[in-house]
């Protein structure tokens, strides 16, 4: 078997579910922290598992060029590598590569990119990234894809979306004939220190397929209904955050939403900000990824209770306050705004740490909260003005 | 009452201690991790004490600049400030001032400076060093001096080492008639969650004086002898480090050593390598700091019981190993020199927390060896060439 999916409770469209693989089950809606390669930026791991994170996302780009997919999978996979026992989802490369702008060029066959790092030139294919991804050894695995760019006219995008439909078939043609191959398929794997547990032999990754179709609903259903018929463990909907309106990526998750098989779990690829990870589980998006917690945290704006803190502010600088008075997390437990506002002012390292920790923290609370009331059948109380609302 | 000090047993030149300070008691020999601006770069509080750091040092002259004495002393002092519940010892700023060369300008009066970080203009004195060490809190502080150069001709440390010798004067005198100033004497503090202790009404900090004297024998008897005159807490031995050889540093320790009173704690600042703290603490030294740990973290230079690891090396990137095997740090514990050397590779933030983690730990770990070791009357094993093996 590879991973399963089961709903335990919904409330409206949200559902509250469990995603299990081979290193443990993940109950959604889950928030997954970005590790882009192989470290959540300033987070170690035994802080990211007393946070509660469930699942991991590893970008393949970047550790196909550092440190390797190879390094990676001799040394018995991502979770071995990193030492993280829990479920992990990589990327396929295509966001990643669509992001380079200049250095990329894309033809039926795959993608030419030059490294961000050295400008060496790479070519990735739907049969090199599955390649890529089963050597990492992520538990969910997602088809290459072309993320269409934004705007685009209603010919460009169908072309896109037809190609990323060939691509998804060949995705998953590779990885059927491939999904063997995964590290930890093997072997029982321990890492040194014994803190990664063992996979059952004979397990295998979850593949998921990709939803395009730009902004164009019609485009969207298709999308949705010919990926379906490919068949994946999952789907996502891509091609989103990519410079739209929000009410516009809003509205297009609720429209493709609507073509996804309620059985399978649903990821809605690079999003968001607190409130609207609760908006989308309230939609019935089971997983969601996003750098804004770690990333806004290298710049100071921290997520609260009382709304958003922007810890570099002068303000703060007496405030002996904790950063929220309503968050359990080791840095509101132990420290005040004002000696979190001078490590930033003091361009500290440990301002990226503790903001961070204390962000993920905030995000998988949140969600947490978002499972709690779809247990409890009420999912009223997470659509807050409060967290909107700047300090 | 201030700090006491107590010896509880010898082996040769070696002494074992306890310094009590109004923050907890010190066992001695102590190694004093560095946390310049009330941090110790890259390293929360709560793994400082999960490492056995019993005292850390602050430096006046950076928190002077930033966050300044007087938003520390309102926010209750250091301790409360950073959520740090242990001991404290201050620099006087004379060192980092004279680490600044160009822009500094000594007279009779003090050391006119212009700030490493805008450039603006200070005045650093006896009385406003204290004044500053005073309002920040630490547990321990220490006399304003002047670090002589090195090389300087005997007429040129003779005359630093007077004004040394009278700005002790200077200093003890001010701090007698201020002592009760420090912020956590008067009222019981306790830091938002609880973290720092109360302190008992009434004490106050232990002002230590400087030794200089270049490396001349005469001279640094002279300045031990004189500086004991004017009588302190205890007695540091300054001015070394500042690039002569080794072996003329452990020399003037030896002979600085001879002068110094056995009762009191006697702090050599600045040093040193692994071996060095283990070496200066077999002649008779109490406390040591140096920032040598966290900045060779930074460059990926680590401490082993099998010699120092340059972690940045490729050798190391498909080694499943632990850094040190013989270490229970929980770097040591969870990550395996692959991944390590993977996050430095990829200059993730990561490598410099996990890296200054183990590193302060092989420091923190020795000492308490060598603490043991003079317990149990055997400090031989403590002189172990394997360190000074570079690999």
């Amino acid at each position: 078997m590879s991973i399963s999916f089961q709903i335990d409770a919904t409330q409206n469209a949200a559902r509250l579910g469990r995603l299990a693989t081979p290193h443990g089950v993940v109950e959604t809606p889950v928030f997954m922290p970005v590790g882009t390669v192989a470290s959540v930026k300033g987070v170690s791991q035994d802080i990211l598992e007393e946070l509660g994170a469930q699942i991991l996302l590893g970008n393949t780009y970047h550790l196909y060029l550092r440190p390797g997919v190879e390094q990676v999978r001799q040394l018995g996979g991502l979770h071995r590598f990193m030492s993280w026992p829990r479920a992990i989802l990589t990327d396929s490369g295509g966001f990643q590569v669509f992001s380079l702008n200049e250095l990329r060029k894309v033809t039926e066959a795959g993608v030419t990119f030059r490294s961000h790092l050295d400008g060496s030139s790479h070519f990735f294919t739907p049969e090199s990234s599955m390649e890529a991804q089963i050597g990492l050894g992520a538990d969910v695995i997602m088809a290459f894809d072309e993320c269409t760019e934004h705007p685009a006219d209603r010919e460009r995008v169908q072309q896109s979306m037809e190609m990323t439909l060939r691509w998804a078939a060949r995705s998953k043609e590779y990885f059927k004939a491939h999904k063997r191959e995964v590290p930890w398929a093997r072997t029982a794997e321990v890492c040194p220190a014994g803190h990664v547990g063992t996979s059952v032999p004979g397990q295998t990754q979850g593949l998921f397929g990709i939803v395009q179709g730009g902004m164009d609903p019609a485009l969207r259903k298709e999308s949705a209904e010919r990926t379906i018929e490919i068949g994946f463990a999952g789907y996502a909907i891509g091609g989103l955050s990519v410079g739209e309106p929000r009410a516009l990526t809003r509205e297009v998750v609720e429209f493709t939403l609507e073509h996804l098989p309620s059985d399978k779990p649903r990821y809605l690829m690079g999003v968001g900000t607190p409130e609207e990870i609760v908006e989308y589980a309230g939609l019935g998006v089971d997983m969601m990824d996003c750098v804004l917690p770690t990333r806004a945290a290298r710049h100071g704006l921290l997520f609260t209770s009382e709304g958003r803190v922007s810890i570099k502010q002068k303000r703060y600088a007496g405030d002996q306050e904790p950063l929220d008075p309503k968050c359990g997390c080791r840095v509101c437990q132990r420290y005040s705004r004002a000696y979190l506002r001078h490590l930033y002012a003091a361009n500290e390292v440990l301002a990226q740490v503790l903001n961070s920790i204390h962000n993920l923290s905030f995000y998988l609370d949140t969600m947490r909260a978002v499972r709690h009331s779809i247990a409890l059948g009420n999912k009223a109380q997470f659509f807050p003005t409060e967290h909107s609302r700047a300090r």
